[in-house]
């Protein structure tokens, strides 16, 4: 892809993603994993791939304002207008809308193509390790969720068996879980690299709210009991 | 305290907070901590630390729909008024306050009883370690605040001298600078234990953001070269 041609794409992603700082800082993250990625592939179509991870989450905003609308498929249809429109080869847009419309986890739709499959990868990297858990954390503040759930007796759930939203329930059901979902070496080798700073901050996190919690009671029912 | 009183200054507490999950979170917190801290001193008085514990946020309401108003300031005053007319003595009401009023890091106004010097530090110990990280990133997700910001070479800023708001702003600011920052011994030592957790995931969070710049900002440059 030559310089003008990216120009065109990235300002096309710009404009549909004004609202958002912070999905715009993960669409560049999201092309850096993919070159990455793809260094370590033969034969890959970087127009294609390239084109894809810039416009992967321009249907966020479809999603957000309709949440029966799934922003991959959205976004794979709002590429293809925009590349047809823009002079750019039918089975080119083609290909891009195939390549955003299975970027999203889905058992019925997984990505076929090389790129594809990179742009999937690239997406769930920026998921892992402590970024992931950055970005995550981002997402509980916006929507307003507790960090963590309390168990009948008053300790501190872990998450594994919650059935409320929370930090600790999105880390049990979701971020543990994604380092098996790769589909290429380089993606998986990248993830697993960052693996151990997610485990840590989440050992860390419920060790320290535990401690405070368990200690914190037994010593507060102390000093209600003493002065019955 | 037994555990009527308890229950009466709880109640009223979870009456000022009641449009805000986190914040009863917290304060739960804030109070176990404060009993942990207070377990290494002599001569507490865990009336008044307790109830200090249960109301120090009580005024964050204010603040929110008005900056110009200091929720310990405002928060003090409402707990002395709150215990006044709930039977609760003249000079108890008055320590309470005080605590109250100084909890907040300001050099004007530092904590003077060993009461608020315990409540300043449990207040405090909740933004250690990995839960002050967590907490620093919901915070920053709900004010809509990047992650980080570049530099004007495109390569992710450290927050050091940084200008603008960011979550690397915010670590480089202040929660990389807590931990001298405490009154009591034991505060300080549990601040210590968690100090290794902030320290790496913030470390964790900027090599993978940084690599992933770095990298892929020169494959891109190197594809957008080959098609000029």
């Amino acid at each position: 892809m030559n310089k003008e041609k990216f120009d065109l794409v990235e300002s096309y992603m710009l404009q549909c993603m004004e609202d958002s700082a912070h999905d715009k800082e993960h669409v560049y993250r999201v092309l850096y994993n993919a070159l990455r990625i793809a260094a370590g592939e033969d034969g890959v179509d970087f127009d294609v791939l390239i084109c894809s991870c810039l416009l992967h989450d321009i249907g966020r905003k479809e999603q957000f304002e309709n949440a029966n609308i799934c922003h991959a498929i959205a976004g794979g249809e709002k590429a293809y207008q925009f590349l047809l429109g823009n002079g750019f080869p039918l089975d080119f847009a083609q290909n891009v809308k195939e390549c955003i419309q299975s970027h999203r986890f889905r058992k019925s739709n997984p990505p076929q193509s090389l790129e594809a499959k990179i742009l999937f990868d690239a997406d769930k990297l920026d998921v892992c390790g402590a970024l992931g858990i950055a970005r995550s954390l981002l997402y509980v503040g916006i929507v307003s969720e507790p960090l963590y759930s309390l168990c009948p007796d008053g300790t501190v759930s872990d998450g594994k068996y919650d059935e409320e939203p929370s930090f600790f329930h999105e880390y049990k059901f979701k971020l543990e879980k994604l380092y098996d979902c790769f589909y290429t070496e380089t993606g998986k080798k990248l993830a697993l690299n960052r693996r151990k700073a997610a485990v840590d901050f989440y050992e860390n996190i419920y060790r320290e709210v535990s401690i405070s919690h368990r200690e914190g009671q037994e010593l507060l029912q102390k000093q209600l009991l003493e002065n019955q």
